[in-house]
């Protein structure tokens, strides 16, 4: 540990923070729309900072920008430490720019100290879904997988599409659509990523950072509808119910006894109802409901609990529909699988974390990031999580510095330590 | 049995269905409104039937209207077969009107045949609360129950209150709302009320009428709120989750369970939460919700079992508070206490079903009913059941005219025998 170096780069780091929540305030939080000026302007003001600081700064054809060393600008291969400039509409400043900043600083704080491998920072455009409805449309492009109903994906605000705004900043879509990289994604080693957790466990645990183990893959459904027949609250006995909205309790009951079962058991798994309805047009305190709806979102590391969930799930709205003579269907389900960090830079990161006097500790990641996409498209990756209050996406993030320095410091500890 | 009396009485039976339904088409089925001159009309319409079969006409103060046989018309006691005229808007056409023609039809077959003791059929204004919100207006005005409260209650269409309403029809709200009955209620000796039933027994039985036991009270709350914490429903362990929407799902699963065991213990019970939901400007699929709101509609006849579903709704969200780290407030309690029928009633009509050659029947009433009324005034009251598809308060009502005359023969046999 370095203590004079960190309250350095503690002021450096809280002024790059400062420099680009003063671009894009909107009276609640802030706001960096995905491929928009604001976020350019972000970009620009990030590439003044790192030129300010002797970087090399670089664009590729999808609009990220790069940061450099000078010594490391010609390197054949390179570990890239990054994240995403964007933010959600009302959001918070550290969503993403934390771990641009950290690569930055990582740089910044090895100028003239060396590392073991070249390094370059990416910032990144689109990561967020609030603009365009699709995330990781930044990482996606670069490493040639957005499909073309991504680029056809219309901006909530001005209806235009993605295809249209990327034009409009310069970008040429031709390339992304014919899926080719916008970088050369062979000479990229690995890819760390450095975000704010977006839930408590590191708050509720009194830690400032933790390695990620694993991005959770999901099973989502938008609108379970379970439909059984309406009536008299009063004059309909037991035996001749078929209530969807105690059928949707007993399932959802069901799946939280399974869901505890699974964690005690070890296993990854977190279970959400976040939106349930009866129709308001025809439901009432003395009607027994028609029909209920609720979306559910299962996610997990494991793929194989996932797989796991899904046949429960079933299972069990089968059994249900049987005892209560209620019908429940899905519609359509939006998977996504999990991302699994490379397991030796997980172990070397761990090691790192304990070099730095930090207790190692590890987690899942809940929600989804840039580091996913990378993990896809065959890099090695993992992430640093630095403890962070209040959720994201909502302008009460609350992520403290010095926790920002702590996984920093994990960071610059691999990269005095591990190879290429 | 009187066969070819049955024949000739379905036939009027039928008559002064159709007659009635007539006066108040609403397009998709019949709306009589409570207090209204469709509903004067329909009165006028059973006056003049009833004075083409010979009986004698009376309105009391309050606008409803008494049938009586000539011979009855000075008795001291009698006994009362009424039911009421309005009718929900969209609503079908029996429920209620098929009480009154019970009674001008028990009347008509009475004459020249003789009763035990006298009667008179009432045709009741305003039962249904889907005019100015409270129901069984026109017998709570009638047994001098209604409150200043209820007489101000505002009609939902043009928004005037009951009182406006009720002097347009030349009633005497003064009179009302002083608590004076409008007739000598020491003068009832008995109540008797026949209405289709709105549930599904009798269909799924397959019997055409049954003697009810008593009338449902209830514990109502419209709006239960259970609130818990907020969060990205990927990144927050289930240990450090307050998800108010499992937290409901738990409450009413272990209602349901308890309900179950009630039932398996002979006890009488029905439980509904109709309406159910998060908050649409702030639920998404991807976050846990902050709180979720959910109706509760709990009827039994039995007022214990009632008190004990309050303590154990209230034990239940406080275990549930403790577990999962959410609040429970329900809000305000719309209490009903359950009316129980007169014991000598039921078992005296009973034996009447007997008679008429159908195996006897009896069940509780779901639905509320003016019959509960008469009863918390302190006169003996009774009902008839008959059997009636597609529950009521819609167009889809369907009550067949043999098992209404299977009705009425059961309280024409009551009354052939019963002593006043």
């Amino acid at each position: 540990m370095n203590r004079p170096g960190t309250d350095i780069g503690a002021l450096l780091a809280q002024q790059i923070l400062d420099a680009v929540r003063a671009l894009s305030p909107d009276g609640a939080g802030v706001s960096r729309p995905a491929y928009s000026d604001i976020e350019t302007r972000a970009l620009d003001c990030l590439s003044q900072i790192a030129r300010d600081h002797g970087l090399i700064v670089e664009e590729d054809p999808g609009g990220n920008r790069w940061f450099t060393l000078p010594e490391h600008r010609d390197a054949g291969r390179y570990l890239v430490i990054g994240s995403h400039i964007d933010s959600v509409p009302e959001g918070g400043n550290f969503d993403g720019l934390a771990g641009i900043v950290a690569g930055l600083l990582v740089l910044i704080r090895a100028r003239g100290r060396g590392l073991r491998m070249p390094v370059r920072c990416l910032a990144m455009r689109g990561e967020e879904s609030a603009w365009f409805g699709s995330c990781y449309l930044g990482s996606r492009a670069l490493t040639g997988q957005m499909t073309e109903q991504e680029l056809g994906s219309r901006h909530k605000g001005d209806g235009r599409t993605l295809a249209e705004h990327m034009a409009a900043l310069g970008i040429d879509t031709g390339r992304i659509l014919a899926g080719r990289p916008q970088t050369d994604l062979g000479r990229i080693a690995g890819y760390i990523e450095l975000h704010i957790e977006q839930g408590p466990v590191l708050v509720e645990r009194d830690i400032p950072a933790a390695i990620v183990t694993g991005i959770r893959g999901n099973i989502r459904f938008r609108s379970v509808t379970c439909t059984g027949q309406g009536g008299h609250s009063g004059a309909v006995p037991r035996a001749y119910r078929h209530d969807p909205v105690l059928a949707m309790a007993d399932l959802l009951t069901r799946l939280d006894d399974s869901w505890l079962h699974i964690l005690q058991t070890g296993g990854d798994l977190v279970l959400t109802s976040g939106m349930v309805a009866t129709d308001p047009a025809r439901h009432a305190i003395t009607r027994i409901a028609d029909s209920v709806s609720f979306s559910l979102d299962i996610r997990s590391q494991n793929a194989e609990i996932l797989t796991h969930m899904r046949d429960y799930l079933g299972d069990e709205m089968r059994d249900i529909e049987r005892v209560r003579g209620v019908r429940f269907e899905t519609g359509p389900e939006i998977p996504a699988a999990p991302a699994l960090m490379d397991a030796g830079m997980v172990r070397d990161l761990m090691q790192a974390m304990a070099r730095t006097g930090q207790e190692p500790f590890s987690m899942a990641s809940g929600a989804g990031h840039d580091a996913a996409v990378f993990a896809q498209a065959g890099i090695p990756s993992a992430m640093v999580f630095v403890r962070n209050r209040n959720g994201s996406h909502n302008p009460r993030e609350a992520m403290e510095i010095e926790d920002l320095m702590a996984g920093i410091r994990i960071i610059s500890a691999y990269l005095e330590e591990a190879g290429a």
